[in-house]
């Protein structure tokens, strides 16, 4: 196990129950604060909801949750009244469960879309799950793998600060790896701490951190019915204002950055993880624009996959994104090497280029504009045959 | 040959100037009409327009248009200064050769952006293919095969109409098979036709036609700096109005849609053609970005390539879109089988259903809301292997 430093009054579990055929395979996760706690979300903006975004957004903000019920293998998405009332029934059991209220608890879903949940199985798995439930780290382990669906590896990242001389905790952590697109909040995202903040604050905290970080990513651009992150804080009576609160929500803000980097990284089949800035628009807005319409192009990213310096595919891409400019307000930076200069190809070096591409995982694009100081930073991946691979053969 | 019905008064000619390395290649064209032809184009949406496309915007609409000197392998896009003045250093050679002012000619070009043209070569091929111009089919088909990048075949279609007792004809052909993004227009296209059509009607059918078809269409959504249509009428003094004008309209609709059906047949890569009929929205347009949403996922896509009737993806990316619905508003049919009724999935014999998109090349979806009567008809192509092979080494 890592050496996690995790958030006070906080119990996980991660369990099989039997959504998916393979029983080495956990599915059903809870994440349980021990006291009632402020909880609020982000959710996805799809018009399609999952039945369990439905029920978090029913719920939230709220002054007194006290957790989550996760399953993974299935989205409970287009799934009608049936699913709403599956949803419902996960956080009721759980509830019945741990001894609280069912509206005191929130529920998840990732997977695939319109089925039905096994209710029995899950009935049943969330029953025999509660008991598990323990505060280290081989259970934050065994949650955090419970709610993975094509990922690779678990995502937890931790983070302590002191606000008003107490030592503050965040526990972290998401499932992510496809139907990645940046439009509120491309996955499943749990922020845990045991600092004190009021409702209202963390809702806004939420909604500020999604914006910057999970926002600005992209794998492939298709904004699930299911996006969700929590925010849940238990500290209690003493909300935290003013600069401590400020603190706080640099910290929270950046687990999730830490967080959403490590999806684009995860995504399926990626062989590189591209950052790109882009710097000297008029609005943040409109910096995003650029950024998303570049990390989106199928173009630009089997291109980077190929090692292939085509960097008109990136110019090109930020030239139908909506976003007013004239060539010559543009110059481009793949990595070190300058492509183009205030709206004028560059000489380079495409050999040594394709070799940067080849050797580093982690790449760079840089666009720079002269209108502004509008800027952002935006996390996408390549686009290869395993892509392909990994999403032609899903459901069947 | 095909037994092709050509425009009368158009003459053609393809030939290889040394834009591409391969002598064996083609990759410089000339359309010329006979007589001066009244001329109206449509082009990219994007910013970041090529410097020919530039030039053909300056000139058109108009009423004595010669013709279009054509290149490909090189976009002359993303050339600065030094672009613009080769693109209409083209136009010159062509005129002089041919005869004629250098305005009354136009240019496009289509490969790779961000290079600039070798003048030289391409200087000396429009003076060695000025006399080689011919009105046959087999002249067409030079010129049709030297306006191809990755294209696996000339696209090539003619129609003939009898309006106010006079046999008319149009002659029309494309390029394109990737970086199809309908934003206007996703390709090069040009529609000869000897009928006479006033240029202010010619711009405005232009423009109706290709948001009717080439706007409906998409490979991946990257929308091109290059991106041109253009028609040529050469029928003289009596411009057709009423009745004629409509039916005219009508047939260069039509030919610009078997167009746009072939580039969507043809994308790279792609092992079918997929279909998207979008009805019962608002307007058209919200039927239109319905059916682009789902055109452009690569969710479904690549679960199209691998015979996966993964509908939810289908559901999903519709609620994206931004266009606002409720899941109860929405039915949903791949091919025959009925998977999603009024926000309800449907019980259906998936291994059927998988069979059904591995057999078939042409497959269709039909995505039916009950909030009105607007409609779409939108094609695309499936994501594979081979899309990938294509674009990640496509300069180096």
């Amino acid at each position: 196990m890592p050496d996690w430093h995790l958030a006070r009054g906080y119990r996980f579990t991660g369990v099989h129950c039997g959504i998916r055929p393979d029983p080495a395979r956990p599915d059903l996760a809870l994440l349980v604060s021990d006291v009632p706690a402020a909880a609020a979300g982000v959710f996805t903006q799809n018009r399609v909801r999952a039945a369990p975004v439905r029920v978090c957004q029913e719920r939230l903000p709220s002054a007194d949750a006290r957790g989550v019920v996760i399953c993974s293998g299935n989205a409970n998405a287009c799934t009608g009244k049936r699913g709403l009332d599956d949803a419902r029934r996960m956080t009721a059991v759980a509830a019945e469960t741990l001894g609280c209220r069912a509206e005191q608890m929130l529920a998840c879903s990732t997977g695939v879309i319109g089925r039905h949940l096994p209710m029995e199985q899950v009935e049943r798995g969330i029953r025999a799950a509660v008991p598990q439930l323990s505060g280290g780290a081989e259970a934050l382990d065994a949650a955090a793998h419970a709610i993975l669906t094509t990922d690779t590896r678990i995502k937890v990242f931790t983070r302590s600060l002191t606000l008003d001389g107490v030592e503050v905790r965040l526990t972290s952590l998401c499932k992510g790896a496809a139907m990645i697109g940046p439009n509120m909040a491309t996955m499943l995202a749990f922020v845990l701490t045991d600092a004190s903040v009021a409702p209202a604050d963390l809702a806004a905290i939420a909604r500020r951190a999604a914006e910057r970080t999970f926002n600005c990513i992209s794998v492939e651009g298709h904004t699930s019915t299911n996006d969700t992150l929590l925010f849940l804080a238990n500290g209690g009576a003493q909300a935290l204002t003013g600069e401590a609160l400020a603190r706080f929500e640099q910290a929270a803000t950046g687990v999730c950055g830490e967080l959403a980097r490590a999806i684009a990284a995860d995504a399926e089949g990626a062989t590189h993880l591209i950052r790109i800035d882009v710097e000297g628009l008029r609005t943040d807005e409109e910096a995003r624009r650029v950024a998303k319409a570049v990390a989106e192009s199928a173009l630009v990213k089997t291109a980077v996959f190929g090692a292939d310096p085509n960097w008109g595919r990136i110019v090109s891409a930020a030239g139908y994104c909506g976003v007013e400019f004239e060539e010559e307000d543009l110059s481009l930076w793949l990595g070190d090497f300058l492509l183009y200069e205030s709206g004028t190809p560059q000489p380079f070096d495409a050999a040594a280029a394709s070799a940067f591409l080849k050797r580093e995982r982690d790449i760079s694009m840089r666009l720079r504009f002269t209108l502004g100081s509008g800027r952002c930073t935006f996390y996408t991946c390549d686009l290869g045959y395993d892509y392909i691979r990994l999403n032609a053969d899903y459901t069947t």
